[in-house]
């Protein structure tokens, strides 16, 4: 069923990507613009052609995000996308503060989302067919002019298309009139299933000029055939979010859109060696949005080739294309046998080659590291977001590795709230460097701050580069709680020194104990590896 | 797009569960015999046709639940199957125990699984092209000739299709010339699409006379879009799993196909009164395996008629149809309104009907409420997951509101790690409960479970139901981080008595000071509402 690799990138197709505007819509996502920078820059390693980035002007955040993205944001493939909306009615667009947004925001390309739908015009939007019309006309026309390009999302078009057929087609080519270059069928509501789509888009293809588009939601569970039923039926450019984070059941999920298009429709959409990253890339974008990824996950989930080695084991062993409907080589994933082994020496290999460390001769310790990687992730740990922890814990197998920073007596760290309502973080640390016994006494605004502050502070005189290092970002995950008491926490800590970022791990029953293990990897980085 | 409500049962389409069987492979489900008891009721309540309850023979597991089912199992809608094998190659059928053990399960159905893909009989079956068709024909033969009904699972049969069409025809056609009722055509590697479902589907059906079945599993993320274009081509049998559970990506999710098929295709598969049973009945199913629920899973999760209130609050609250591809009440879901910035007094009011306040003339309480949830979102506080906090709040501020559960005085807690290694976390806290003053210390896994401990024995004997009351889940996001001085945390805390779950909010600087406000109003909840 699978197609041979494809050796070219369309430019004919649009995969566009908007994790960081319709996917923020989901529950619980609250990325900072530090995670969007970084989310944007996993998506380019994808290969998709779009990444829209949020929506200038209506959220403070988006608009630092596009200030902060022209000087620090370098992608490769991808064009960065505004959002935002038509003018307002009876207002002249000139003098729309947030379509004056659109224009600050500096990307190549604008996304406007428009009423396609003749009930959500009169009965959300409160104004006439006829002035919605020319809203989406002089929205388009006035970016065009400014030399955007223009993609319109037309929200609410396949509910629409059932109330008022005409109506929708007439929001297109107004679109495509004032020179839109792509016109968007979104299933708003998503309550469509693949026949009805592909009936749609077939309709409206006839009956309009222009590259269509399709942006679907997974309310009926059909987001990515109802994708894919569309692109069959002539759309060019296909809309999802990574893990189809999003509101309500979710969007359409960027990277089985990819994978299929790729490996089961033979489009070439995304450049050939960006295929192997979907499920490296998959797993980062969940760390960053703090939400545990589904092992089940089509394509990239750590279940998603995984067998119960039963009576065919050695059927699967010998004809494992008998028994995988796609070689999950191709995605950047693994089949799995029995119990997990994430790591094996080809990945440590990989990794080491990006990290810069020189493996060569090495093979015990390539060895080494894959034994205790396994240890490590039985009980917990990720290396996935934490190159710096898994880089220490390759460079300790090395010959010549150098010794810790310092050897841990003990801590404390306290946390009181006072009669008069004050709150008090403090922690003591008692530390040998270089045969000296340290003690030292931080205060924070937390037990890790506190702890983090009196580490550094008896560290510093012997290492005076953590001087100029702090916390950039701390992320908790409880995994495997048991009713309370025998939960595991995973703590993520990214650390910055002006110039650079870089994230370690650590994983303990204890957060506290956990955020020390993160922080001292992070320190240790600091020193050795800065 | 929905249609009108189904009127009757149609008897001409089957809806068969593998729940117990095929489900059961998901990694982590580990049902007992009680469990597929259970499981086979709750199915039985949204009315599918068929339960396949395991591998008698196979499954000591399974053996026992046919046995157990026989005397206590009543189902009203569904008939229950038994699973397994044709014969084995050379075997004469009469004397393969495991064909017996499928006779001896006494259920009125038997579903046998055969191989229909050339490959596969020759390189995993080991056999010829020729004895498999006989084996297939000769264990239909047997068990009809002992009163039993036989449905033919075609394993791999797409791919065999892809391979040798004839051979997979040959099957089928044995099958039903033995007298099998259904000859299901399984995606067993999970790796189609829609479009190419529909095709060999169209294809079989015209050279095949009988009653066609589809089964699919989730690998392209198309498993329930698969299932529909089956059923479009002609199929008039659909096999799922509750939730989607099963190997890998899973399987064809029970509940998103039923409300597909009567919903958006008009095909009244279950008895009416069943459907709004479908939200209800996999959540207890997900307790039953012991997987946490799928928030954002099509029809039945919690997110899955949730809507970000904002501006169209108002829109949302008149025309919810514009917004909704489903009333929700007709798969037993509620329509939920998260209450995020840019709440209004819309959504406000929204969301006390929802929880079942009374705020009929209190619109200065509501006005109330609204400028504080304005208040306290902009601090970070976020009441989209905490519908317990948001209700404690809106409580607060309406006539005759209870006091607070106690008065703190100061609380202290600590984590210690040793010089002998050993992490230690223990917290007292001092507050006054009904005039008396009670100091009590707890220990604990962290500093927040120590303090919980030494709150819920501060408080256990004068409020004895918090003896019944555990923490389920705690989430926490660092918000707005600058440099790690001023971060705010935002601490999610579930909160557990056995019967239900309940989510609490709270934020500060400090992680321990937010962890306080989540516990003490999980505690407060579990107190005055539940």
């Amino acid at each position: 069923m699978a197609t041979d690799s494809p050796t070219a990138v369309s430019t004919d197709f649009h995969v566009f990507d908007t994790t960081l505007r319709d996917g923020a819509q989901r529950e619980g996502i609250s990325f900072s613009v530090a995670d969007k920078l970084a989310t944007a820059r996993l998506l380019d390693e994808i290969g998709v052609g779009y990444i829209e980035g949020g929506w200038p002007g209506a959220l403070p955040k988006d608009t630092e995000f596009f200030a902060r993205a022209r000087s620090e944001l370098k992608l490769r493939h991808a064009v960065l996308v505004a959002f935002g909306a038509t003018r307002k009615a009876g207002v002249r667009v000139e003098d729309d503060p947030q379509v004056r947004a659109l224009l600050d925001a500096e990307t190549p390309v604008v996304c406007l989302v428009a009423k396609s739908d003749v009930r959500h015009v009169r009965e959300a939007l409160r104004t006439t067919l006829e002035e919605n019309l020319a809203m989406v006309a002089d929205t388009v026309a006035h970016l065009v002019s400014h030399g955007r390009r223009v993609f319109l999302d037309c929200e609410h078009f396949f509910d629409g298309y059932a109330a008022d057929p005409d109506y929708g087609v007439a929001v297109l080519r107004a679109a495509f009139g004032a020179g839109a270059e792509v016109g968007v069928l979104c299933d708003t509501n998503g309550g469509m299933l693949p026949m009805g789509v592909a009936r749609v888009v077939a309709d409206v293809r006839s009956r309009v000029e222009g590259r269509l588009g399709i942006h679907c939601q997974d309310d009926t569970g059909c987001a990515v055939a109802n994708s894919l039923a569309a692109v069959e039926a002539g759309v060019t450019h296909v809309q999802g979010t990574a893990n189809g984070y999003g509101e309500r059941a979710g969007n359409a999920d960027t990277f089985a859109l990819v994978a299929n298009l790729v490996t089961k429709m033979g489009l070439p959409v995304v450049p050939p060696e960006c295929l192997a990253e979907l499920q490296r890339v998959s797993h980062a974008i969940a760390e960053l949005a703090n939400i545990a990824p589904d092992d089940h996950q089509p394509f990239v989930g750590a279940s998603a080739f995984a067998h119960k080695a039963g009576l065919h084991a050695s059927a699967i062993k010998v004809s494992p294309e008998l028994y995988n409907h796609l070689d999950p080589a191709v995605v950047g994933n693994d089949m799995r046998i029995l119990v997990t082994e994430m790591a094996g020496r080809a990945s440590v290999e990989l990794k080491g080659r990006e990290l810069g460390v020189d493996l060569e001769g090495h093979a015990d310790a390539v060895g080494r590291v894959v034994d205790q990687v396994k240890v490590l992730e039985a009980e917990g740990w990720s290396f996935e977001a934490a190159d710096a922890s898994f880089e220490l814990l390759l460079r300790s197998q090395l010959p010549g590795a150098p010794a810790p920073l310092f050897e841990l007596e003990s801590y404390r760290t306290t946390v009181e709230h006072w009669a008069n309502g004050v709150v008090m973080s403090e922690a003591t640390v008692k530390v040998h460097v270089d045969g000296e016994r340290i003690i030292s006494t931080g205060e924070g605004n937390g037990p890790v701050n506190a702890l983090d502050n009196a580490l550094r502070q008896a560290l510093v005189s012997r290492y005076p580069r953590l001087a100029d290092v702090s916390l950039a970002d701390y992320k908790v995950r409880i995994l495997g709680w048991k009713g309370g008491t025998s939960a595991t926490t995973r703590v993520l800590v990214d650390t910055t020194d002006g110039v650079g970022e870089w994230t370690t791990v650590g994983v303990h029953d204890n957060i506290v104990e956990a955020s020390w293990h993160a922080l001292v990897d992070a320190l240790t980085y600091a020193v050795r590896h800065r």
